[in-house]
């Protein structure tokens, strides 16, 4: 995605260690126009990938809340994201899966309540970054509790260097992103 | 406004002890559709009431996202989420407040990068919630640090008898929400 990949190549900082800074538009603060043209283009490219008939966006708090939002208004489906809380509303049971936790150490919960993914629910799932493909692995093991089709996983930056891709090859759904980052000689190189 | 408050009547369900559970629509599964006439009913209101040239939105993670990106898409501004654990790309300072958590008990910190709030902006926060106003008390100081403008205030829904109203209106500015909740005799009411 042209305006996506300038945009990176404009303001995203590598900071080292395979940390990409990219605060300024997609993890802290948000450009709106950009967020969403993010979400038609996905709309546009699952469709072209033979993705049809979607009930549900899925993703995880926090920063694959605006992405997918954005694509659930160009889907006009729901958009539901995996809590790291329990809130007290969640009351009645919740399907549940582990990621690692980058920041914290230690392991991340998700939790996502079955009064809104079932068996009839066909999912898209998009979150910000490939990296690994762990946290994605987590939402994917929530939707198959719930017995929903996962039908594509859409990321908009795609660290290439973390191996995600292949992580979530198994899953035999289409991975679509948006811009990919391989880093070559400790700098960045976006495509 | 109506739509808002009519989905209110039809799904939110009355938990006990103040606790509203709209997790259908606003919470944990968001309404995209909704979301976005949210979005433009906050950015019509607020030039109504005379708030203009607002230069970003500035909201709370985690459910605080939806409203403010759907209203910053509708002011065509950035939207600029307070973080509650610093990512290890904010580096170089940060704005800190703290307010009370609901949900683990004693306080969670709110934090804002300097990158993307100074002097020169003109603020209208938004959330999903005006309980007491704690939390928007917490996101006001942030924006008083960075010394950005208050300009307005807006929540998708009000629990009027939390108070929250009276808390803030020493910060002068409009505080508007799109459906108020009062309980009566155990049960909740929508206005």
């Amino acid at each position: 995605m042209k305006a996506l990949i300038e945009r990176i190549r404009k303001e995203a900082v590598y900071i080292g260690n395979g940390i990409i800074k990219v605060d300024g538009f997609v993890n802290h603060q948000i450009d709106p126009a950009l967020t969403t043209a993010i979400g038609r283009e996905f709309a546009s490219l699952f469709a072209q990938a033979g993705v049809t008939q979607v009930t549900k966006v899925v993703t995880a708090e926090v920063s694959g809340i605006a992405p997918a939002l954005a694509t659930a208004q160009a889907l006009n489906v729901p958009m539901l994201y995996a809590r790291k809380h329990r809130p007290i509303t969640m009351a009645n049971g919740f399907y549940l899966a582990e990621a690692p936790s980058h920041t914290k150490g230690g392991v991340v919960q998700l939790m996502i309540s079955p009064e809104y993914l079932g068996e009839s629910d066909r999912v898209l799932l998009i979150d910000d970054f490939l990296a690994t493909g762990s946290t994605i692995e987590a939402v994917v093991q929530l939707v198959q509790q719930s017995g929903a089709r996962l039908c594509g996983i859409g990321c908009v930056i795609e660290k290439v260097f973390e191996g995600g891709r292949e992580y979530l090859a198994d899953l035999g759904v289409p991975v679509i992103t948006l811009a990919k980052i391989d880093l070559e000689q400790d700098a960045i190189v976006v495509r």
